[in-house]
């Protein structure tokens, strides 16, 4: 019943190479970064951005320090074309940026995309066709002379509109899409038969992409394959060689490293590797990686909770807690050997020295991120952790963000008492840190709630900052109602961030049912607030006001 | 401000080779593979797993056919000591699979970790202790001396307690830790004088492991030092190289396949990737890559559906939508062009051709998945996707799961009529693919709901399959309840899957006010359903009851 068979598939073929001089490389500098987040990346979408997100990418693209950006594909596609005009008309491409547009070879989609960049300062056009060997049987049934001329009609064509409009400085660009299932020999015969036509100069190069638009093999063979394009193409001088690769083995970011050390002078990639399937290559991930080498990545990544957070709300896509350097668990010690190792080697740490620290391969700091050691407070003699402590002695079930959080302050007080906590002990700490707040004015006194069409009303009467006042709001659920009512008040906008809450038994004191867990967003910052009560909703507005007691001058009620 | 500055790291210093011979190698079989995912797996978790998920995360690994499946650390953890007892007292270990455990390099460790495996019919002891500069300098505080003399301290007395257990078949293995940050010399000579104490032989092999503990440099400098130590090791025809990868560079899949072609015989690594910090090699990965290139790769991984669940349940992780082969999105295509290919070689293909299509690396049905085109009616007219339409139109937002499921009938559509769709089209198909269904008896008539201690009591009358009945459970939220209530009537356990559901404006017709989607599972299978109501309550359980109708025979009520 099942077809899983290795049978129904070949392997790839390498080549045979008797002159590999790749592996003796050393990536010494960064390559020129190319963007295609807002083509490539955007295409892959469920829900491709909307205007305020592609602008939103390409304003981080830009701090980020990229000089290429790939914008679209203005001739597939008419947001694209409008995005492509409104970069122009609106002046948003600085003087040290230069945009990209993909068109595939032909005619009218050409001309279509020189009419997207009407006006623009300086601009790549970027050409392609296909030229694999299953692309050219199956899909266009045309031989190597046929799809070699597609390409070269669609040269001339670019070359014929760009000379006349002068008023644009121009690159071009040409990619034999599949370049991995193309023949060597015909990959380069392609890409030769167009810088004939473009006739590029080492003042006036032309870049030549070789797209690994599917992996298929390891990476190894890819760098062999652009070893072998270096040293075989035409006009080499003159032409910037650039790769594209894609991740459907898992070694996207091998394949482009290898490569670079094979000869290609630029990367096409995204930030965090979104694309088509498993993606294009992450660029952050390869920078980084040049950058904990001691080499100058070029771009500025110093603040990756934002580049997270933009990749997440333009793409809709969820950034794995595991992803290297951007993950919320790749700077965590859960080992104590790996937790112990981390502490002497900081200890020992002097500021001017080089980074040396066991299990960290970079510091967490430099990317705007701590160093999270969560405890696990007896791990050796078998009680689990702190999250297992209290839930089974206290019957708490934190949520996750709040277990990482309370983690860290648990770890401060093994730290400062020099023992090992007890159940009882981390429910103290637990108690004083979010059950006892310093400020423990904020409290809600009473509530109306009410559901209609949908939407719940709420009037409620809270005590905060030595005050009782009166609020009113509407939304979906007590809590979406509540937050609206509290942002009727505040001076600064509040966000819900997290929320979660869960019945309790009878050990937490009279009457105490229910506890709340919310983590608030005021101005950037996050508060956490946690409450118990005899009732959810009181539970839950409680943990509200507790989170934003906590944001103290932030959470300012505007004048009463 | 920031502390973003490359010259605080030094570069990774590779070997000079003159004799490097694996850029010429290809893997032609499968490695023995090692999963670890309870051991390294496990330890790196927020919640480590309990007994029911181990046992569940082994048996999978025993289905899937690992023969050597490391459990635990049972010296520096009571539940992983309970749980290797358990396993061996249980008789759940089969016979073609034998167990290992870590153990540091210390006697009362060592004695301990022997504990653990009393009984045992065969058994790998995986001794380690950490070489690398810097946990030499910075940790132990110890010289080159130093350490070798622990590692061989811990062999003599691994020899010396599996000579007093005959009874069980012992293998043993040896890992520096932190192999990547030694001198390869003195990993060498490490691993020398444990092999001197325990004198294996071509037929009584011991493992010698040589763990990235931290990714350190691009893959290929690993392969590098992986020849190295093969050619310069003792008794290499006596010893198995295992390789154990992690992701830090993202580059971990690459350093295995690279370090097998330069000699190592088995690869440690955990499902889809698991592990400290940016993970383990993922093992999946590996395998289908080697399956991709027609061979065999000693794992049966056709049921992918099972692995993600099995993975996510057990680590509480996500699964990204983009992971090689196992993410939701690998097998889709956005891309007109792509689509458009894809659907030419299909059509082409003969059953019993090698795999060769555009664009897919692999069968998805090899892995129990479909191909997914996911079309965008008009993104060359701007209007947006289908479920921009639905949304913009309709006021309807299909939750992602359902729009990936409706894009597809969607398709089927616009093949069979072969024009563009309209917006009132597509609603037209959303309605008769959701809302009148075939089998449209079943609907609630009524219900009672309480809230009591945190659990909803409900009470409730359905028509269902002509019948109508009344059906009564309790739960977390109405949802739940009514999930308990229809799994004490149903022949199959039904699970919810997916729940979302929104309030809508008025265009739906009188009084439709909120509109439910839900994916139930059943016996393996998933079905969709999707209701709209006046109110939010009846409108999820009709959801609820519209997805049981789908699943059909699968969700028989038992003998009324």
């Amino acid at each position: 019943m099942s077809s899983f068979d290795h049978r129904k598939y070949r392997p790839f073929a390498p080549i045979r190479k008797t002159d590999r001089r790749w592996p003796d490389q050393i990536i010494d500098r960064a390559p020129r970064w190319c963007s295609v987040d807002l083509r490539d990346g955007n295409q892959a979408l469920i829900e491709p951005m909307n205007v305020v997100q592609k602008r939103r990418m390409f304003e981080l693209l830009v701090k980020l320090g990229f000089k290429e950006i790939e914008v679209g594909f203005p001739a597939a596609s008419q947001p694209d074309f409008d995005f492509v005009r409104s970069l122009i008309t609106d002046n948003l491409i600085p003087d040290d940026v230069t945009i990209q547009v993909l068109t595939q070879a032909r005619d009218e989609l050409i001309a279509r995309t020189f009419e997207s960049l009407r006006g623009a300062r300086r601009a790549i056009v970027h050409l392609y066709n296909s030229t694999s060997t299953v692309q050219r049987e199956q899909v266009f049934g045309l031989d190597r002379e046929g799809i070699r001329a597609i390409a070269v009609k669609g040269a001339h064509t670019v070359a014929r509109l760009a000379s006349e409009r002068p008023e644009t400085q121009w690159v071009f660009q040409y990619s034999p899409e599949s370049f991995t299932g193309t023949e060597l020999d015909y990959a380069v015969e392609v890409c030769d038969a167009v810088t004939a036509v473009w006739q590029p100069t080492p003042d006036n190069k032309v870049i030549i992409n070789l797209p690994a638009t599917v992996e298929m093999s390891t990476p190894n063979v890819f760098a062999d394959q652009i070893e072998w394009v270096c040293d075989h193409i035409a006009r080499r001088d003159s032409i910037i060689i650039s790769l594209h690769t894609h991740n459907d083995r898992g070694c996207g970011v091998a394949a482009a490293e290898l490569g670079v050390m094979a000869g290609a002078d630029r990367i096409e990639g995204t930030l965090l590797g979104n694309g088509e399937r498993t993606g294009n290559m992450d660029i952050v991930t390869m920078a980084l990686n040049l950058y904990s080498q001691g080499v100058d990545p070029q771009l500025d990544l110093a603040n990756m909770d934002e580049i997270v957070e933009c990749v997440k709300a333009c793409t809709q896509l969820p950034v794995h807690p595991r992803h290297p350097y951007a993950g919320e668990l790749v700077f965590t010690a859960f080992s104590g050997s790996h937790q112990d190792a981390i502490r002497k080697c900081l200890a020992r740490r002097q500021s001017d020295a080089s980074w040396d620290v066991a299990y960290l391969p970079i510091d967490p700091e430099d990317l705007g991120r701590d160093y999270q050691a969560v405890i696990r407070i007896n791990s050796q003699s078998g009680k689990g952790g702190v999250a297992y402590v209290l839930e089974r002695e206290y019957g708490i079930q934190m949520p996750r963000w709040l277990q990482i959080e309370f983690s860290a302050r648990v770890q401060q007080a093994t730290e400062a008492s020099a023992t090992e906590l007890n159940g009882e002990q981390i429910w103290h700490i637990f108690n004083e840190t979010y059950l006892r707040p310093a400020d423990s004015g904020a409290r809600i006194l009473g509530y109306q709630l009410s559901r209609d069409n949908g939407q719940d009303s709420l009037s409620a009467t809270i005590h905060w900052q030595g005050e009782t006042r009166s609020v009113t709001g509407t939304g979906t659920g007590v809590v979406g109602a509540f937050v609206d009512a509290l942002n009727r008040e505040m001076r600064e906008t509040v966000l819900l961030v997290e929320y979660s809450e869960h019945a309790l038994g009878a050990t937490h004191g009279e009457g105490a049912e229910a506890i709340s867990f919310v983590q608030m967003g005021i101005n950037g910052s996050r508060y956490s607030g946690v409450a118990v009560s005899e009732d959810i909703v009181t539970a839950s507005l409680n943990a509200i006001l507790d989170a934003l007691a906590r944001g103290g001058s932030e959470a300012r009620v505007a004048a009463a």
